[in-house]
């Protein structure tokens, strides 16, 4: 019987959910946009600030901006980050869309999960069960610098890890995810932030779930009007982007059994395939996952928008902007279903 | 109905427990030994290394120092803590007698959840709000560190935050507390990290989970052969420690109905009562709160040591060299189930 529950569990997914309030957006914040990936983790603060800037924007509707909620020291510093002393009793600064937000690694977490290849499983070996603890380290540090830069600019975020969650792999695709508490925190107001993380995983003991698979598992249980990736170029190319004739991809159709074809511009090859390249950094998959899991939340109906972060752009879409039309002066991709 | 299942919910505690593995011990890192108590959000790095010490040699029997998992950069240091490439083929480092570790705030989170009052609830004021993320910021700083301080020892340590594993409380008491996580962790050998969190409250919106409250739940439900709580002084005194005359008491008997008395020394006022002080910093309730939890673990049979960390005393307790007698040369306070 045991064992009946057990291979029943492997092979269906797990998820408890329960989403009362409508999500407005998830957002993935890319490794690449927000740390410096050629560093051994070092964040890009002045695009984490400005993310943070247009998040506040897009979620806070109040004129001016609202007091800071990271009242800790920040490392080397004696005071504080921002001033409780600010806060009034002007209730109208809670008023926050319910927004969901998803960071990738960027050069956290990936020189540690390589290096011992946590990825792999195999967590009875000493270098592994070292790397799942040393990759966990990375990415939770990670996670707090962002719920911080979230926090200064006066956004209600709080830091979940899917592993505390309870989320959980088989071979490497989600076994078991709770969901029940990320809903909780958004029905009280509060923008969680989740990550990509080391988790368990039932049958190779360990693996690494990426930010783009949880992207897309509370896409589908969490139903929200638009899914944003920022990364850090200015979206889907038809080449590598350095190559000097590389075309920026507008607009990709997603067919009910999840095929995707290029609708705009009208490519020269006729069959519209697109060259796919996987960043040195991205151990996770790169580009082609990130289609692939986008056209998987565009078949749901949802629209993806992917996005260079920080840029005028960006900013655009997390308003809501382009939810009725794209205009001709916005850079990025919509990924899209065509029914 | 749905009225009816809430109000079930709310008085009775909800947990989920799947402990398959015998828990060793559970030991509490008191927020007054590894911080310093009167300068906000400051570590007191010499007493939380020489406690991830002494922790490392209870849990892992290999000779020598295992390699370190802190595989990341500390503040302002440019190279990793440990290396990767200490790590051999030697499973015996794996070797890890099951710990769980539980911490308090200290000088981190306190400040914020007193400035805005999370403890009181009303989560709908704007002050309340920002003081639960900003408590949520500093506690999990700490916890951070505390988990890098262990695996830099080379102890597979995991930090799970009471709020992320979903667990929330009701008229501050605990409604719902997740321990699969906590369990599963475990069963794959590594040592789950939790600490006093800011948590959402059925009744009041929001409330502060104690570390001390955690670990009874976590002992009723885990049954370790021991708990140890390691603090700032030798142990519990009969009055203020800092009095010139105070005494330690060696021994507190708890009975079926959870009533304590002193057993050793015989102390002179007759009915054994002792002055109850809590300390300054200590908004979760002080001595007085940790005996009577003491108290409540005692009465399940699980034998309760409180000791002054990074001392010889707690080195021998960690051990377990005082489950069968205690010598007189030791120095701390026992609380016992007397049947």
């Amino acid at each position: 019987m045991e064992e009946e529950k057990n291979l029943y569990q492997t092979e269906q997914q797990s998820t408890i959910s329960s989403f009362t309030k409508p999500i407005r957006c998830i957002v993935k914040l890319g490794g690449a946009a927000i740390t410096c990936k050629n560093e051994l983790e070092k964040i890009n603060e002045e695009v984490l600030q400005k993310v943070s800037a247009q998040l506040r924007q897009a979620m806070i509707a109040s004129s001016g901006k609202p007091p800071g909620m990271d009242w800790s020291k920040r490392p080397g510093k004696s005071e504080i980050s921002c001033n409780p002393d600010d806060f009034g009793e002007d209730h109208s600064v809670l008023d926050c869309s319910p927004f969901i937000v998803v960071h990738g690694a960027g050069s956290f977490g990936h020189f540690q999960a390589s290096k011992s290849g946590v990825h792999k499983g195999q967590l009875q070996k000493p270098l592994v069960k070292g790397g799942f603890v040393a990759t966990r380290i990375s990415v939770t540090t990670l996670n707090l610098e962002i719920v911080r830069a979230l926090a200064r600019e006066g956004i209600p975020s709080i830091g979940m890890s899917p592993f505390s969650c309870g989320w959980f792999t088989s071979k490497k695709n989600i076994a078991s995810a709770d969901l029940s508490m990320v809903a909780k925190a958004t029905d009280f107001g509060f923008i969680p932030v989740l990550h990509g993380d080391a988790v368990l995983d039932e049958t190779q003991g360990c693996a690494i779930l990426s930010g783009d698979v949880i992207i897309s598992h509370l896409a589908a249980h969490s139903k929200p009007e638009f899914v944003v990736f920022l990364t850090d170029v200015y979206g889907v190319y038809d080449r590598p982007p350095t190559e000097p004739d590389a075309i920026l991809i507008r607009e990709i159709a997603v067919g009910e059994d999840g095929s995707w074809a290029v609708v705009k511009p009208k490519l020269q090859n006729s069959n519209n395939k697109i060259e796919l390249t996987a960043a040195a950094h991205d151990t996770t998959g790169g580009m082609a996952t990130k289609i692939s899991e986008a056209a998987m939340i565009a078949k749901l109906g949802i629209d993806v928008y992917i996005v260079k972060a920080a840029t005028s752009h960006s900013l655009r879409v997390l308003n809501g902007e382009l939810r009725s039309s794209i205009p001709d002066d916005w850079l990025g991709t919509v990924v899209r279903f065509s029914g």
